[in-house]
C-alpha cells in the first residue's frame, strides 16, 4: 500500500511542542478552560485543512468536589474528636504553583455523606478479596467503611464489590507496592508517585449507558433526564482516594487478623484486616467527609470531517479525549497529541492535492474521565448512521502507559502488522530494526510466530464504538514490561504529577516512542480510509475465536460432574467457530479477485455487526458484542464469550444449580447462534 | 418504468387453478400434508426457474388438540352433571365428507384444564369492555368464566384481557351480528358463518418473540429452549371457540344486569351479563373441558431466491404463509396464489433472459397461523444479512377478504401509487379505469387527494420484518368496505367453510379481483428490484409523521391541566417532525441529480431502519419501531407513537401521577430524538 508509506512519512514531529501547549493548564470537563481549549483546537483544524469542524454539546451529569466545604478521611476518638484529617490538596509540582483550578483528588460520583465506624481492609477490592475475606477469613465488611488499595481493576468495580458487601463507605489508596518502581525516586527526580499524590477517578459503574441520566439517548437540551435516584451507574456510598503517606495513618494501628502475604503491601508498617483498630485505640473509628456534588453540566467534543473522495458514505474515526484531571502530561495529551498531528498530516496531504476514498472523521471528546460521557453520548446521537457506515474506529487515549520496553496494543479483526511493518523502532540500539520486530522481541508470546494482542476491555473511548455499536476498534500504544514492571498503571496517573515534564524527563526524552505511536494510529486510520479492499481479517477473527470457545470450555471443564449431569455440551459452540473458520478462509480466497469491492468491504464492515446482539448481555443492555466485552469484575479487561464466562462465575456457589447451568446452556446456544450468523454474513451473498 | 408494464402484464391467470389445487387438503402447520405441499412448491419454484430454492426446517413450539380427548364447554347442574355440551366439530361443507385431519375448532396454546363457575358476558372483551363492567357496572370477574364475541380485536387480547380482569376461563363466540351479513345466507348459500361453524385461531400475546421458547434466536436444533413456564406468550387460562348455535345455550338463560346496547348481539335472545344463570338456573355451571397440548413441532418454510444482476446484495422479499387451520380457501391461500404467480411469472421473464437488478427472496412461510412463527424465526434466523441487505418486504397473506368492493392497503414509505395506477380495475362497469381510480372512487377518503392508506398493525408475516428489523414494508389486498360492511372479518374467517368454492361462488367468480391482486403484489416486488432508484418515498413519509404526531397531541391535549401542572411541551416532537421534513424534501431535490445511486439508495433502504430503537418499547422488546407498532390493545390494529400512546393510556386512572406523566415525557423525547436521528440519515452523508 503506497500510500500507508507517504502518509506516515507527513505526521510531523512536533508531538513535544503539542504537548507542552496542551499541558500549561488544567482542562477538566465542564471547566471553562477545557471548552477554550476545545475551541482552540477547531480553530487549528480549520486551518490545517479539514473540510468542518463542529463543536458538539452534550448536558451530561458530571461530579465535583464542593468548594467551601472539602473532602477528607479523618480518625476520630471516642468523643467524636477528629484526632487525624488526611490532607486537602497534593503538593503541587514545581513550575505549577501559580495554576489555580487544580481540582483536589476526589472520586467523582461519591455518594454524599460522613460514615464513621471501624475500618476493615480488603487488599485491591477484587471480587476474589472478598470472597476471601466471607469465605475464609469470616470477616462481615456490613456497616463497616472498608479500605482498598488502588490498582489490578477498575475502581468502579471495587465501590461496586464494597457495596455489595453491605460497606458503608470505602477508602481507595496507592499503596507503594503498586506506585513505587524499585530504585526509582518520586516525582520530581524519578517517575515514582509522591506519597502527597492520590488517584483521582470516577467510580460509576455504567455499563457502557454514557450519561447517567440519559441512558440509551444523548443528552441534549430536550432529551428526558431521570432522576438522581434512578441514575445508572452512580455508587449509594461515599468513596474518597488518598495517597501513602495519609494511607499509612489509617493503616498502622489496624487490629484484627494479618491478611495473607499477598495482601501486603510495601508501607513500612504490619498489614492487618481489621475491623477496626488495634487494642488501645479501638474505641477510635475512621469518618468519611464527602461533600460531592453531581450536576448536570455541558461538555463539548470537537468533531472533524474529510468528505471521502470515493465512498462519502463509509467512515473512519479516529478518536481521542481531551479532558484531563489536571494537567494530563500522559492521559490524554500524549494521545491528543496523536490526533492533533494526524489532523495536521491529513490537512498537509490535501493541500497537496489528496482527498481519501473514504470519509475521515477526527474526534476530541470530552468528560472521558467522567465515564466516557463525550464519547458515548456522540454514538447515541449518531448510532444509525454510524451502524450503517462506519468502518472502523481507532481509539487514541495515553499514548504511552509505561516507562515502557515494550508495547502491546489490543484490536479485533484489523490486519495490524501491516503498519507496524513500516513504522521504525524508535528504541535506541534498535536502528534498522522495524517496529513490529521490536515489538515481537520484546513481547515475549509464546503463542505463535506473532506479538501478543490482547483483548480489548473497556476503560477508554472505544467502548460504544465496539462493545455496544460493533464497529470494528482498536487502539495502540507503547506500554510497559508485563514481566518486568508490576506496578497497575504508571505510578503518577490521575495525579498532578502528570506534567508535561514526567513525560519529557522519564518517559520519552527524545518523544521518537510518541512519533512512533502517531505513526502506527495515524498509519491504520489512512490505511482503513484508502485501501480499496478493507484491511480486515477474518481469519485472524476466526483463530481468535478458537482461541476463546477453547478457553471458555477449559473454565467449564472444571466442573466435569455438574456439566455431565446437567447434559452441557459446547459441540455446538465448537461447530459454529469451525463454520466460520471454513466461511472466513473461503471469503479471504474469493476476495483476491473480487470484482465488486464494495460489497466485499460491506460484508468485511458488518462482520462486527453481526457479533452484536440487540438484547445484550445479560443486565447490562448497552453491552452487545457476544464475543467481547469489559469484564463483570474489572472494567478495564476484556473477557471473550462474555455471557458464558458470566454464567460459569461461581457457579459452585449458585443457590439453584439447576437454573445456573441452564443459563450456561442458554449462554453456550446464543454464542453458537451468533457465530453462525456472522459466518453467514461472510457467505456469497446469495443462497 | 418500462419493466412494471411488462412484468405485469406477464402475471399469469392460473390463480384459480392454483387455489383449487392448494385447497383440496388441509394444510396444518406441523403436518405431513403440509409438508408434502412445502416439497410441492420447492419443486415447482425450480422448475419455474429460480436460482435455488429450499426448504428451511425450524422447530417450534405448536398446539393441537388431544385426539382422544375432545375439547368442549358444558352447562352443568348442580350435581355436576353435563346437561349441555357444546359440538365437538363443524358439520363438514358438501364435498368434503371424506377429508380426515380437519382440526376441530380450538384456540391453540390456551391453557388445559377444566374450569367450573359462573358466566359474565363480556361483550368484545376489549379493554374498554373492561373497564365498564369493572368501573360502571361494578362487575368482578375474578374467578368467573367470561364469554366474550369475536371481532374488533384480535383475540389474544381478549385472553389477555380475561386474565388480567382474574377470570379462570374464556369462551369465545361468533356472533351472527358480526358474522352475518344482512340479506346473505349461511354457506353454502352465500357467504355468511353458519351456525355450527367457529373460528380457529392462536391465542398468544407473543409481542413479535416468535416461538414462545426461543425469544430473540431462531428455534434451531441446537437452540437452547426455555421451560413451558418461562415460555413467552401463553395464556395462563382455558380458551375455547363456539360457534352461534352453540353460543345460544350458554348465553339465554343467563342473569344479571342487560348490557348496554351496544353490547348486544344479534341473537335471538334476551342479552344479560351475569354473573351466572337466571333465578331458577342459578345453581348451574358452566365448565371447560380443555386438553390441548403444547408440543415442539418441525416446521419448514420454502425459500427461493434469483440472484440480482446488478446488486446482488440488496434483497427485495415478497412473503406469505402457506399453512391454513383447514382448507384456507381464503386464508392463505389466495395471498400464497399469488406468491406462486409472481415466482411464475418471475422464472418467464428469466427464460427470455431477464434477470433483476436486486436480488429477489420468495418465501412461503410455515406456522403463521400460530403466532408468525416460521417468518418470524427465519427473521431471527438471518437479521444480520437482512438488517443490512433488505430494500423491502412485501407480505402476501390473503389477497381479498371482503366480499370486496373496495380495496385499502397498508404501508411505510413506498411510492405504491404507480403501480396501481397500471392496474386496469377488475370491476364490472369500471372499463378503462385504473385500479387506483377505482380505489380512489370507492374508498371515501376526505383526508386529501388520494386514497386511504392505514397502518401497519400485526396479525401478519411482516411483522418481525417491519416492526423489529425496520424493513420497509406494505401490504395490499381487496377488502370490505367500511362504511358498509360492519362485520369484524369476513364470516367463515378460519372455519372449516373456507374453501376454493366459496371464492369461486361469491367474491371473486371471475379470479378477477385476485389477479388485480397478484398485479399490484408482483408489480410492487419487481419495481422495487428493478427501479434504478428505490421507489421508496421519504416526503410521504413525513406527511404522516406530522399526521401522527397532531393526532397524539390531541390525545394528551385531553389532560390540558395536568399537561401544564407536569409540564408537559410537545415542541420537541413537533420540531423534530419539522427538521425531518425539511430533510426529506431537501433529499428528494437532490435524489432527482443524484450521481451516486447506490449511496442514496442506502440512505432510502436505511431509512426506516433509523426508526427502530434497539431498546424497544417498554415491555415489548421485540416491537423496536418507534412510529409503529401493533396495538397494546389490539394486535391487528397499528398505533403511531405506540410509546407515547401506551403512556397516555388511561393516565387518568394511574397509581402515581408524577411518575406517570414522567413517562409520558420521557416516550415524547425518545420519539423526538428518534426522528431527528432519521433525519439525520437522510442528510448529506458528510458534515
Amino acid at each position: 500500500n503506497m500510500f500507508v508509506d507517504f502518509d506516515i512519512m507527513s505526521l510531523v514531529i512536533h508531538v513535544c511542542h503539542l504537548n507542552r501547549k496542551f499541558t500549561r493548564l488544567p482542562h477538566l470537563a465542564g471547566s471553562q478552560q477545557n471548552l477554550d481549549l476545545a475551541k482552540q483546537i477547531r480553530d487549528e483544524w480549520m486551518e490545517f485543512g479539514l473540510d468542518s469542524v463542529e463543536l458538539v454539546p452534550y448536558d451530561v451529569l458530571l461530579s465535583y468536589p464542593n468548594k467551601t466545604n472539602p473532602n477528607y478521611i479523618s480518625i476520630v476518638d471516642h468523643l467524636g474528636t477528629e484526632i487525624f484529617n488526611t490532607s486537602l490538596a497534593e503538593p503541587v509540582p514545581e513550575g505549577y504553583e501559580d495554576v489555580t483550578d487544580i481540582v483536589p483528588p476526589y472520586s467523582a460520583f461519591s455518594a454524599k455523606g460522613q460514615p464513621e465506624d471501624e475500618l476493615v481492609y480488603v487488599n485491591y477490592g477484587r471480587t476474589e478479596d472478598f470472597f476471601k475475606l466471607e469465605r475464609e477469613l469470616g470477616i462481615n465488611c456490613s456497616g463497616k467503611i472498608v479500605i482498598a488499595r488502588y490498582g489490578k481493576i477498575f475502581r468502579g468495580n471495587k465501590v461496586k464489590n464494597a457495596m455489595l458487601a453491605g460497606a458503608k463507605g470505602i477508602v481507595l489508596f496507592s499503596d507503594p507496592a503498586d506506585y513505587c518502581a524499585d530504585g526509582v525516586e518520586p516525582y520530581p527526580d524519578g517517575w515514582n508517585l509522591p506519597g502527597g499524590g492520590a488517584q483521582r477517578g470516577n467510580v460509576l459503574n455504567l455499563n457502557g449507558a454514557g450519561d447517567p441520566l440519559t441512558p440509551g439517548y444523548p443528552a441534549k437540551e430536550y432529551t428526558y433526564r431521570s432522576s438522581l435516584e434512578d441514575a445508572v451507574g452512580l455508587p449509594k456510598i461515599p468513596v474518597h482516594p488518598i495517597g501513602y503517606h495519609d494511607a499509612v495513618h489509617l493503616l498502622q494501628h489496624m487490629g484484627g487478623p494479618h491478611p495473607p502475604d499477598n495482601w501486603k503491601g510495601a508501607l513500612n508498617i504490619s498489614y492487618r484486616i481489621g475491623p477496626g483498630f488495634t487494642d488501645g485505640l479501638n474505641q477510635n473509628k475512621v469518618r468519611m467527609n464527602i461533600h460531592t456534588n453531581n450536576q448536570v453540566t455541558r461538555i463539548y467534543n470537537v468533531i472533524g470531517w474529510i468528505r471521502g473522495a470515493v465512498e462519502p458514505d463509509r467512515y473512519v474515526i479516529l478518536g481521542g479525549h481531551r479532558d484531563a484531571w489536571v494537567f494530563g502530561g500522559i492521559d490524554p495529551v500524549s494521545g491528543a497529541a496523536v490526533v492533533h498531528e494526524s489532523v495536521r498530516a491529513a490537512g498537509k496531504l490535501m493541500k497537496k492535492g489528496w482527498r481519501p476514498r473514504r470519509t475521515l472523521i477526527f474526534a476530541s471528546w470530552d468528560a472521558e474521565e467522567f465515564g466516557l460521557l463525550g464519547s458515548t453520548e456522540w454514538a447515541e446521537d449518531h448510532a444509525r448512521v454510524l451502524q450503517e457506515r462506519a468502518v472502523a474506529y481507532i481509539n487514541a487515549d495515553s499514548a504511552i502507559e509505561g516507562q515502557a520496553h515494550t508495547h502491546t496494543h489490543t484490536h479485533f479483526i484489523m490486519s495490524v502488522s501491516v503498519v507496524f511493518l513500516k513504522v521504525s523502532s524508535p528504541e535506541e540500539g534498535e536502528e534498522g530494526m522495524t517496529l513490529y520486530q521490536s515489538w515481537h522481541k520484546r513481547d515475549n508470546s509464546t503463542e505463535r510466530d506473532a506479538p501478543w494482542i490482547s483483548k480489548l476491555g473497556s476503560g477508554s473511548d472505544f467502548e460504544a464504538y465496539f462493545i455496544r455499536l460493533g464497529i470494528a476498534s482498536g487502539r495502540a500504544r507503547y506500554t510497559k514490561n508485563r514481566k518486568t514492571e508490576r506496578y497497575s498503571s504508571y505510578p503518577v496517573y490521575h495525579s498532578v504529577y502528570e506534567t508535561y515534564e514526567i513525560v519529557e524527563r522519564f518517559y520519552d526524552p527524545s518523544f521518537r516512542r510518541l512519533e512512533a505511536v502517531a505513526r502506527v494510529r495515524g498509519g491504520l486510520i489512512f490505511s482503513l480510509a484508502d485501501s480499496p479492499v478493507l484491511p480486515l481479517d477474518c481469519v485472524e477473527y476466526a483463530m481468535s475465536l478458537t482461541k476463546y470457545a477453547n478457553s471458555i470450555y477449559q473454565l467449564a471443564l472444571k466442573h466435569p460432574a455438574a456439566m455431565q449431569q446437567h447434559s452441557v455440551s459446547f459441540d455446538s459452540l465448537f461447530f459454529a467457530v469451525e463454520n466460520f473458520t471454513v466461511v472466513a478462509r473461503d471469503f479471504h480466497q474469493r476476495l483476491d479477485h473480487a470484482l465488486a469491492v464494495r460489497m466485499v468491504n460491506d460484508q468485511l464492515m458488518y462482520l462486527e455487526r453481526a457479533f452484536t446482539d440487540p438484547l445484550g448481555l445479560p443486565g447490562r443492555p448497552f453491552y452487545r458484542h457476544i464475543i467481547f466485552a469489559p469484564s463483570s469484575h474489572n472494567k478495564y479487561a476484556g473477557e471473550s464469550f462474555p455471557g458464558i464466562y458470566d454464567a460459569l462465575f461461581d457457579i459452585e456457589n449458585a443457590v439453584d444449580w439447576q437454573k445456573a447451568w441452564d443459563e450456561v446452556k442458554r449462554q453456550i446456544s446464543i454464542a453458537a447462534f451468533t457465530v453462525n450468523a456472522a459466518a453467514e454474513t461472510l457467505k456469497p451473498v446469495v443462497s
